[in-house]
């Protein structure tokens, strides 16, 4: 029934490649099927202006697509000269999320910026950007330890993040943009690995949900989000 | 226990004042407590670009903060040369919610802006925002009807919204700025009157939150949305 | 013979609520008729770098105007990504104007900010903001007083300001929207409560003037000034 | 008394040089002493968008400054991004002024654009850039009907500008650059060859001005004002 | 000698892999060593509105660099609000050296745009987005053959690029960025697969150069370009 | 042959009006037959964020068109908000080129700016502006040194420029806008007085060129260069 011939509660193909680029502290490819992102972590010293002597760190995140991402091209925002509102809303709540898997205390004064970069998008670039983000911050993290910048340890937990949705009445995991341009209701889950919600952003562009359609998606999500760390932690060589 | 002596499940006091300004074709001064926002409607021939020619209207909705809403004052936008990224997400949340209540196939080939500028902040200016612009559409529409620029009804369903969080453990409904800097969880919810769900964001800002929590959360946003429903309908004189 | 019925040196109805918002330190609605101003005075510790260790303080104004304050919309201009020149030339008046009120050295290392932001546009936007802004102004330096921030008194004197022009070759005073829109001649006076002039504006929009009617206008702004400088020492309880 | 030895009611020697460059239709360079000014007319078909159809043409001007144009170089508005305060409101005055030499309706649908550049600022900039752009407004004109792209005449009245201001005291005519920083008052006069005021604009720097002062003021500004329109007619070759 | 080992006439290991993303009409990743380039060609119908009816073509050209491509974090431009100076060079470099490649007045009227994005760089980037973008040019010039949009062949000749210099004394080809930040000079040279030289852009960081040098430079250009078109002709299939 | 009637190896008449405005440290008006620019040096203390603490000085420029400099006008940049791409091309050009005439070492903790403003373009307004620009650099040097900011002599040797390229076939010299917008082949060459090139920039228009056109082009540069230094020399008074 689904577009890609999927099971409602399976999730795309999921790669994470570690290393994808040389220079940044953590490099991650993450795919989610079509959908591909690469996450870069960049350690920097010093904390923003307003953080400055409150002896923490900071943990925040931009978001681009590349013009040809997706399927007609669409304008190259530093051409435009500025960053469109779904960019600024995506890019927040990249930061937010991410932000909840360290102990900004811990982390002392060095900043992490994670860059999510669509190469092709394929839906769900929100959400493969917080899953591969993850590792990536994760691996910027190991690099400040095996560099001495930090003694302790900073990462609090994983976070992953999946979409899901009621698609021709029926909910359906990790949606992809044949079903998520036709889908009446669309959620992104963020979650901690403890099955704790980090974030929940529904939308009803069709038709407004009921609360047991929001449970129904919420069990899927916490399915798929359960494999998703399974991956991360492939990824990042944690045993299971 | 909550810092303004409220029960936990009250709203704050509720006012819709209609004809708040001369000029707008729907104009109401929403006040959730100490928040005040100004909302009005425009009525506008054409539709952007991108819908001419679908034979459908649209509804759009812009956001603003006088720069001392707040406690201390914030640079102005205009002078900044651009809108924050909160900003810019605020006010498409403010637009998808509004359009839930029209059906935009009946409302003809007009736009109708509405702009929610806030003249006072103390928390929840966006649900605020969403709950007064609605009654500014519904202006709006009347006007056009009493205008004969639209023969058909467009008006589908009064949409309303309210927050809700975990503050210090327990659900509480429709948070001021004291709680909500505090609250470890802030969820904003967008409801129709039939009970149905257009928005739900949820943000663990301190920590992850579990679905029993997201549930009591929603029980609350249910009470708070029935009464808004009242204050709305009054204020429209639909009677109840 | 004027549109509104007004004598010709007659005043629009004069208000000036005091507190019209909680947060900022001096806040005014001022109303000339229709056009209605929020003026909010912050007082902020510091002054911009260009003056710094030059043992004194400043006062500048910021001006903007909601979209729908006026009969059509107009973009916003946060959105359009600046500030236009009316809106520029309009702010810097109003900042020069307000600074002839204040002794900038006894005031000290601090900035003064006006915000002046109009709700609803019927002509004389300016002039109400610099009459209302004054009252906001002087707010803001009681309340410096009452918290103890400045021991000597900066006020040196209340500034008014209103609009004189020809309408259909008769001098007239505060010109509402229908009368500015079509005057020959439109002037602009701030003045101070002795008499004496702080900025003179004068544009022949469709005729050049003489020096017998600039005379005239000018008596005629005198009479308004002398009404509002009765209405601002109400407002601010200072004896007549 | 005056630095610069020039008595209360005198100039600064002017010159108008015109064809200074050789491709606008109208290009003459103005001096007011060491303030230099490139005037460029420029007609272009066409009006912009908000008077199509309404059978008139249209005036306007730009200013601008060449980052070393004053004592120490300020910043290049172009990389900065956007056009000053100062700027616009520069821009808008002289565009005012030159419309009121012009009759838009007999002009027909074209657009005559002034640019002035100021190559060398020593005070008077505006004032010079209106008697120099007044000219090469006319010689555009002329050459519009050189070439038959219009029949009837639309030039209406030169049009002049000078400054006057209270300088020690004593009100002075012209100010140049020293004389304008120190001076208590500063008064910008646009006028028409019939005596008529276009602009009066008048700003109290440092001690509010009296009605006599203003009134001494613009009988400084009518002479030298005389003496402009002399100067232009000269250039223009138009018989005394 | 060379910080890579590499004899002074050797290239870095080139690879031109095709199909790299799905929805690009042409789309290729090049990589000159550790540089790798994202060249995504798109189709378009239309040209530019200054091309409108003149019965061709356009080719043009888009560049820019993700935030975390170097050794250092910088800045990403559509945060920033405009593309810099060197961003703007080098994709005006690209968009004329691959016009070269394609005769316009055979396109029709479509207009071809190659965006090439920097996922990792150590020098060469300008030289690499060309050869891979004339690569990827091919491809979608051959995607619309095979959609029928085009029935002549517009596509004219191979352009490929390389870097040469003068590194401690010695011309050397295809710099990384090791020898480019330490190089008395720096040639980029785009050549026709006939031999013609299309731009040739050398500077002298250090030291001036000699025609002697010169010349040996381009010998050493002219070397590396064949074995460029090779790989070009090796990708796109072309016999050799 | 040539529209100017000049022989191929002909470069226009040069002028180079040293002290064309009063204010900067240095300032020539530099005249390539039509092609009229106004160069002005400003020395100011202190370097760029980036350089300080290294114990040199900065040389940059900026350049800029008069809006009205062409046959026909173009926008403002400040205007529009941007400086455009072929300005910040241009721009860092010259700026490139002018450090080569400095021993950045001996300069000190000071930028000097090099501000070149087009009056009026008739081709090769980026090579009158290299050649202009070295001049007033000098004469700022001078004035420094007059004014003891600097004992030792920063001034390396003088940098001149100019265009060739191949028109109808022929490598001509100093190309003015009939030629350069009809020449197959266009080359800037900046030089030092010894011979060395410091730039070289050539680009194919409308047909790649050859090696041995590329050297008689260089020939050709080199012999206007030599006159340039000539006319460098004598403008600022040093023995040829």
């Amino acid at each position: 029934m689904r577009p890609s011939g999927r099971t409602p509660d399976a999730l795309r193909e999921i790669r994470l490649t570690r290393e994808f680029t040389r220079y940044a502290e953590g490099s991650v490819l993450v795919e989610f099927g079509h959908t591909r992102v690469l996450c870069n972590a960049t350690v920097e010293t010093g904390v923003p202006r307003w953080l400055r002597g409150k002896n923490q760190g900071w943990v925040t995140a931009e978001y681009g697509m590349l013009p040809r991402a997706t399927h007609s091209r669409s304008g190259r925002e530093a051409a435009r000269g500025k960053q469109g509102g779904r960019t600024l809303e995506i890019q927040r709540l990249i930061g937010r999320s991410l932000r909840a898997a360290v102990d900004l205390k811990k982390l002392g004064e060095f900043t992490i910026t994670v860059d999510c970069d669509v190469l092709q998008a394929d839906g769900g670039t929100r959400t493969a950007s917080i899953t591969g983000g993850c590792v990536a911050l994760m691996e910027a993290i190991r690099h400040m330890q095996r560099k001495r910048q930090i003694k302790s340890d900073p990462f609090k937990q994983l976070i992953s993040s999946v979409s899901v949705g009621i698609y021709k009445g029926t909910p359906v995991l990790d949606l992809d943009y044949d079903e998520d341009s036709r889908a009446d209701t669309d959620l992104n889950v963020v979650m901690a690995e403890d099955g704790g919600l980090i974030e929940v952003q529904g939308t009803a562009e069709q038709a407004a949900f009921s609360r047991l359609e929001l449970n129904a998606m919420l069990d899927l999500a916490e399915k798929g989000g359960r494999e998703l760390f399974t991956h991360q932690r492939e990824a990042l060589g944690i045993p299971q």
